[in-house]
């Protein structure tokens, strides 16, 4: 084993508390945490799941090719886990999309769609019957299957999809056809080169009348030679930012026809006479919609803690710049505004991941309730998820590239790992609901709640947006004292007021003849600013109240950290979004000035331990895949490694020379 | 041709100018226009400069190939126009960092330090026997040479470097040593496996006694075989972010003897006998780093309007999410949301444009003067050049970000060009002086500006700070009243009381006994701010005084919309910052939703002319290189070009198939 850097290990030492508590919380127990060490064990130590090349030395076509061989075998050891009674959804999470996964096929694997989409879409919507047949070979993996729904030419607004399924009465069969360029599907992954089905979302014309859109199983190639189906044109849609071995493809359909049955049925059948039978319930769709955004909160804490962990680490092992000129240069986590960079990074990472497990408590909840037939919490939990998944992604993306950044030149390097983090976490913002478009449909329930409160007193809100009556109630804010307390209430305070101001004039708007849908797109940045805020100030009650609770629970010496992770956090999203605290409520140059030497005060407290907090996190140097952020701290050697894996650096020059630049500097001699 | 997108053709017939007009200023003159296009011409629609596959399928070593055939034959072809007269500075400039560069070479040219460093570095540091010596050997690229000054270890603090020359008497030679890994050199471009001379920048030991550093040239490689030569250890260092062909290299030395002569010496010397002549005047070294700071506040321009070409173009074609339910899907640029995404990134090239002229001028200026040895306005030139290269830089990659992310799904795939426009202008931040390191730069000059002015009512401060002395004599601002004017004005006073609340706070930190280093390190947050303050202060009044010149000299319609444009900008800057507005300012709320609405009365003026406003910046399609921004429009049928040309599909399925993913299907049945 290497030696620990001595930076490093001074900083271990200096700790005021055990890693291993925060490492249990993390987990969530001891029991998690085991499996969860002995699944990596079993992962990660596998020789023939590493790769001696970096992926960004390979080609494109290259990537491809290891990424499927690498999840054939990962699906195989997950085969085996479950014929041994071992696999549970924690292990499917834990490798098709959590740190694990990411840690053996770091720009995505291309079976995941296959366990994430296909088989619960079969599940959700498929009969009992469809379920019979489809899911057994599913799971047994003798067939690969995708999930395409976004066109090249239409992606958030569903109804806009162009590709058509026509019934055909007399053969029983639907037809399939993608009527222009745009209609071809766009974007699935495992769609290019591996999945031989796809559940295929069309628009479904019985009768020649259009009826609704509805998901069917489409044979895309055969099992045999992997050939596409007659009239399916396939292919993948080539290199990205991130997610560079995902076999993201496209699919366009001529005439392909497929069996009435097929068609996923669960909720809405089309009988064989082409009679249409509409779903009784088209709000339990949001159900699946809302769990991925659930989880989507969780992973913008994971990518936090990865991005934190490289970044503090390299801080504590990297010297530059003296602040005291009699002195040796310092660590530079020891100037200050590397400290401002890093340090709320660790505190976001903490509060997400506090916020991830309550969101989740809310949703398995509502869930519950929804199967028991009651929907009144849907609006409100839809609305809070689509915010919360918004303020988090972004948070997440821009918390990593502030990482890296901090980081200087090594972090721009494919080996400090940063590159890849930001692909990958970016792409949040825009997958399963785009941003901005989160943010509007929570506004547009903001302000209906705002409505409903200021036009009738007695109004009862639900508990996410109650805090928008106190303020009509009592609208000024008196007070304000710097607390944790007063911060949180002073967020719900300016969320509510950005909420009014969007109500305000999207009223204005109305009143001056706008119809709602005009008006709501005039007034969108209102809009979307009220739904952001009340995104943050949900995030900071809940930061509150579960680290407050968490405190209770833990050791003194970790309850203090967690005390003032908690005041970083809440004081640097004050003075991020000041403006609008001092817009709504009256603060003082003093209040503020307060406010900058409070978040000073934190980062000066959380020094000492903030090493040894990215240690609580457990992130196995595998999954942090970091030269800068390895637990030895051995930085300089770990990059060196990384350059001698160069193909260009296994010759003492390049072909190019006598190709190239010999006759060019030869030539004018 | 291709037919253009009725949608772009609808948005140019609806425009009331002539992108022509914006064309002229954009590029200096009618003169200056034509010589870009010949030039264009001249490189662009030379087959051999032309990818037939794109970058991203390549593998490393492939992309290092590529671009070193491409390099020389762009080197051939400047040697063939030098021959024949047609050589200027701008033709350098555009094809070693400049659009035309980036459109040929778009991640990096292996030859570009050759021309830009290692030839400018003999220029100004070598001796006229030096310069006689190696220039012409240059110039005929009879040897390549790179600049070699980083370190794996040491970055910005250039005392730290390690690499050392210890001069040997009796050899009349210095011995050049990388006393440990982080010695050894890191990030020089052209390096890795292209250059075979390098400047090294080493510690000068004579006598045994520490000098000085001090810049070398090295023969690194053998002229006939390219061999490294012996003692020197060389490579390249991988994969990174971007500037993925640009060869960067590393690069350690043990026992490698150089000749004196090889000193360059025309600032310091070292005689026969290890003598040393320390130079006369040290602050003639900054000229250089001014220089490049500046040409990269253009940089920062043109990176914003290629992303807004491209990401205006698309969303005048995508059309997508409903605004009037009765209505068809709308272009996404009717969505308010949408516009206040792009239309300010539009404003910002144009006034980063006009900034980049100006402080080009001021440098020009002061470089004269400095020339005659007055170096009076030397550090007001280094500190704006510091915090404006700071500011411009990040406000140019997150704007590349916001274009992208603007562009959703489409924006994410490479054939965007905005994850390689994002790599290469995020890089500015990292480079040529790190952000954080700049700004704290600029507060240094700032706070003691503002000293002079506090303690001495009857101090002169230079022009771009005098602005601090007005703020100190009248500490109220009165009659903020929305405008152009009022808006730069209150910039200033915002910009002053950081720096007031830096330099008080450094006083206090003073006289609790800290010195100043460690007090400026403790207050490290607000230098920070109040740099940046100054920097965007300086942006503000310049798009003011610029534009509105700008504005008398073109025609009725560009004139009404540069006046828009300098709105949005100084609007958008404002309520970017109104959290430091309010602080300092009084401010009603009518204030600030007075410029809420307009801001929005901004977007809603420009929308009419913003496709013209880019085809205005008259970006070749090869320069844009997005399947998104091209002239045409054809969105679509481009992404799906990309797409096709990827080497996987050109099998109708994969090699993997077979090998790993048939006996995984199979092997359950």
């Amino acid at each position: 084993m290497c030696t620990i850097n001595p930076d490093l290990q001074q900083e271990r030492n200096g700790a005021t508390f055990n890693p291993y508590e925060l490492t249990i919380w993390w987990d969530g127990g001891t029991e998690k945490y085991e499996k969860r060490k002995a699944l990596e064990k079993l992962f990660l130590e596998d020789p023939e799941l590493k790769d001696d090349l970096p992926l960004s030395y390979m080609s494109h076509k290259q990537i491809y090719e290891n990424s499927v061989r690498k999840a054939v075998l990962i699906a195989k050891k997950l085969r085996d886990l479950r014929d041994i009674g071992e696999l549970s959804v924690d292990t499917y999470t834990a490798l098709l999309g959590g740190t694990l996964g990411c840690a053996l096929l770091k720009e995505g694997n291309p079976l995941s769609v296959h366990f994430v989409m296909f088989v619960p879409t079969i599940l959700g919507q498929g009969t009992i019957k469809q379920q019979i047949e489809w899911l057994s070979k599913a799971w047994e993996l003798n067939i690969i299957g995708t999930y395409a729904q976004t066109e090249l030419g239409h992606g958030t607004f569903l109804r806009g999809l162009e590709t058509r399924a026509d019934y055909d009465e007399k053969a029983q069969e639907f037809v399939l056809n993608s009527p222009t360029l745009t209609a071809y599907k766009w974007w699935p992954g495992g769609l290019g080169h591996t999945a031989n089905y796809a559940v295929v979302v069309a628009q479904l014309y019985t009768m020649r009348k259009f009826r609704s859109l509805a998901p069917f199983i489409v044979q895309i190639r055969d099992e045999e030679t992997h050939m596409p189906m007659p009239g399916v044109d396939i292919g993948e849609i080539g290199p990205k930012l991130g997610m560079k071995s995902g076999n993201n493809g496209y699919l366009g359909f001529k005439n392909v026809r497929v069996p009435l049955n097929h068609m996923l049925m669960k909720n809405q059948q089309v009988l064989c006479d082409g009679t249409y039978i509409p779903p009784k319930n088209s709000a339990l769709t949001y159900g699946t919609m809302m769990f991925v955004r659930v989880v989507l909160i969780r992973d913008a804490s994971l990518a936090l803690a990865k991005a934190s962990t490289i970044a503090v680490r390299y801080s504590a092992v990297r010297r530059q710049s003296p602040i005291d000129p009699n002195k040796p240069e310092p660590q530079i986590m020891d100037h200050t505004t590397q400290q401002l960079k890093l340090f709320p990074q660790v505190a976001k990472a903490i509060v997400f991941k506090a916020n991830g497990d309550i969101i989740y408590d809310m949703y398995s909840h509502v869930s519950q309730e929804i199967e028991k037939g009651a929907l009144e919490r849907l609006p409100e939990m839809h609305a809070l998820s689509c915010c919360l998944k918004a303020v988090c992604s972004a948070d997440a993306a821009s918390g990593v590239e502030i990482c890296r950044l901090a980081c200087g030149g090594h972090g721009y390097m494919d080996c400090s790992n940063f590159p890849t983090l930001y692909g990958m976490s970016t792409a949040v913002c825009t997958y399963e609901g785009e941003n901005t478009v989160m943010l509007l449909q929570t506004a547009r329930y903001l302000v209906k709640a705002y409505g409903q409160a200021a036009l009738n007193p007695h109004v009862q809100l639900v508990p996410t947006v109650a805090y928008i009556k106190k303020v009509i109630e009592e609208p000024e804010f008196v007070g304000f004292d710097g607390s944790s307390e007063a911060i949180v209430e002073a967020f719900q305070y300016v969320a509510a007021n950005k909420i009014r101001i969007a109500y305000e004039r999207l009223e204005q708007q109305m009143r001056e003849g706008a119809i709602l849908e005009v008006a709501t797109n005039r007034c969108g940045i209102e809009m979307i600013q009220a739904a952001e805020l009340h995104g943050r100030a949900f995030l900071a009650l809940t930061a509150l109240t579960e680290l407050q609770a968490l405190s209770q629970k833990v050791s003194p010496a970790l309850s203090e950290i967690f005390q003032w992770l908690l005041e970083l956090y809440l004081v640097d999203a004050c003075l991020q979004r000041i403006g609008d605290f001092l817009r709504f409520i009256r603060l003082t140059e003093q209040d503020v000035s307060g406010l900058e030497s409070h978040l000073q005060e934190c980062l000066k407290r959380l020094r000492p331990n903030v090493v040894t907090l990215v240690d609580g996190f457990d992130l196995h140097d595998r999954i942090l895949d970091s030269a800068l952020g390895a637990y030895d701290g051995n930085v300089y050697e770990k990059i060196f490694a990384a350059a001698k894996k160069s193909p260009l650096n296994k010759e003492a020059f390049n072909g190019s020379f006598h190709k190239y630049l010999r006759p060019l500097m030869k030539s004018n001699l």
